[in-house]
């Protein structure tokens, strides 16, 4: 009996490994958002605020993930003050019952270890992309193009990738990756990519040291964008933070006898120790590793940030909605509903009008925002204002 | 049969000399009131903002003349487009037939014959006011009783009396009058005062010249207020103004026959001469004298000088509503609505903020305002923001 020749692989429109697992990806929505006030309240922080484009920037971070990793498997953590209106941008973009939120800020290790245990639910050895909700990225093919090369490495091998945003300044508010030997390949052709070794990871830096890292060339920006598998995640807990993880283990257990998550969130969320995933799990694993980016990255730190994403006049000046400034440049203005604003003789200001507040200050000075919302505080509507 | 004797005379409420004429005050209420934008508007200028205390300029000066003129003999000479604002003020204060709107601005010579032909028609030979109103003055008695003493040296004599303001500084916005030798004196004891012969007007000075008038102490500011007799203003018309008397004579006459006022003003304001009484009376007539002011006095000319008529924080800071100022000095910051302004770290601003309107301007660009004006009025909501 002749031997059968083996079936030529068919060119269909699927996966061409089925076994692969799906992706999945877990946005980090909880930032407070303080230097965009009076835009951003404590219930609209800036990933819910369209500072830059016409959507919220957690709308255009969903947007940009879609085509990496499909709607249902797309999860948003928030806060619960929060989670009214992640709620209604999220609508339509992906199912309500990824929506989920924190019970009280824990910081990013334990969203870290919700997301792992959310994915583990569904994939126990799924690969994951844990993402900040509030960064502007324009070019969302290499953005794309990153995040694949990041699950591809994340997909084989047990390492946890970062992707370190190649830095143009010598900033001073970024903690910075340390980039080591050459790691391996992945992809092929024109969307190869290098993967490296991670050295360490260090704090945000002085400012000189911040000119040599950029100098050395060997240093790339963190951004908070992690990709890695719910076991390599689950035993760096396990190995590096043993008593967040115990906690952690109630939530997975919980989920896994299919619980309500929300009443476990609740009793377990506010007893997990309060301590950042870099500290917790990265700067102490020996498995990581870097994508460099080739996308364009700004995290629109304050309001000055804002105004290189928009065209400008002649003299500067960025102006969104209702505005005229007459004999005065650099300025950035916002208006909401309307409302006319109007300048005079003024240079580099940030004036930005909302329907109930107004502020004015120098670009310069929107490090200071603390200082004047600690005002706002004392007043008998701060819950309203703040 | 012993002679009876004479009755003592009573200390009635009443004056004592019932022949004299009552006195009549005609106020000007016109002004556009650019400079206090976006408070002020077309049909809401400076006189009627209370851009200083709790009322309008315009309830202020009403308030301020009572007890010098009684209210029934109280006009206030408008503009179309205000009457109706300004006759909300006026309730209360003045009948609503003392208001008069122009039905086109014809400047203040007009103003003052229409002035002269309300006040003729009570009483031909009454004795009037004429008065701005958009001044500041917080001293007054000292205004009532400067104020007396025009009245009586106008009921004493065929003069046009002047009320000069004190100057304190050497500006070059006002117009100055040169005060001549002693004219004469009026009233008796504590109020007795001097009044002075009127040497010349002249024009806004340049600042060395204007120095000099101030170091010289011959000079007071010429504020527009004016007190005169009926026929001492109609003698002036005829003598210098004949065409402008002319127009007059028609409102004079329709008023003398009881006709509607509305109509034959609709029909003669606009075809008079547009020219000021300072131009058209006073610099040629040689019966002029002045009595010098002995009140504080402001015409609050524009956002800067409301500051000093209201208490600062030790920064210098004057903020009117919801207003916080962080870390800066010299600021001025109105609010209206409720709405919060906050500054931080900016230093000498002006901030306004209005339902529909914001603007922020240096103190020290506050005459540029009309720059900023002329872009406004491209706008397509111009008629709704000017």
């Amino acid at each position: 009996m002749a031997k059968s020749k083996p079936a030529k692989p068919s060119r269909s429109a699927k996966p061409a490994d089925l076994s692969a697992p799906q992706p999945y990806v877990v946005i980090i929505a909880g930032g407070k958002g303080e230097r965009f006030w009076p835009q951003s309240r404590a219930a609209r922080p800036k990933h819910l605020l369209p500072v830059v484009g016409e959507t919220s920037l957690l709308a255009q971070t969903l947007e940009r993930v879609r085509g990496v990793a499909p709607a249902k498997n797309t999860f948003v953590i928030t806060s619960a003050v929060q989670a009214r209106e992640v709620a209604r941008v999220c609508r339509g973009l992906i199912p309500a019952a990824n929506i989920v939120a924190e019970p009280a800020g824990r910081d990013t290790a334990a969203a870290v270890g919700l997301a792992a245990a959310l994915v583990g639910a569904r994939d126990p050895r799924g690969v994951f992309a844990v993402l900040p909700a509030d960064h502007v990225i324009h070019d969302t093919a290499a953005y794309q193009s990153d995040l694949r090369a990041a699950f591809a490495a994340a997909g084989a091998a047990d390492v946890m990738v970062t992707i370190g945003i190649a830095p143009t300044e010598p900033a001073t508010g970024f903690g910075y990756i340390q980039r080591g030997g050459e790691w391996g390949r992945v992809g092929a052709g024109k969307v190869a990519k290098t993967v490296y070794e991670v050295k360490r990871f260090v704090e945000k830096p002085k400012a000189d040291v911040a000119a040599e890292y950029l100098k050395s060339g060997d240093y790339v920006w963190n951004a908070g964008m992690f990709v890695w598998s719910v076991p390599v995640v689950e035993a760096a807990f396990a190995a590096h933070a043993p008593e967040l993880d115990a906690g952690l283990a109630k939530i997975r257990a919980a989920l896994k006898k299919k619980q309500a998550l929300a009443a476990v969130l609740k009793k377990v969320y506010p007893t997990l120790v309060k301590i950042s995933v870099d500290y917790a799990l990265l700067e102490k694993s020996t498995n990581v590793v870097v994508v460099p980016s080739s996308f364009d990255w700004d995290d629109v730190g304050a309001w000055p940030a804002v105004a290189k994403h928009f065209a400008a006049d002649a003299a500067g000046n960025v102006g969104r909605g209702e505005v005229i400034v007459e004999q005065g440049g650099g300025n950035l203005v916002f208006s909401e509903g309307g409302h006319l604003v109007t300048l005079l003789g003024v240079d580099g200001l940030v004036v930005v009008h909302t329907k109930d507040a107004t502020l004015v200050m120098p670009k310069a000075r929107a490090q200071d925002i603390k200082a004047l919302l600690a005002k706002v505080a004392l007043r008998k509507d701060a819950a309203k204002l703040l």
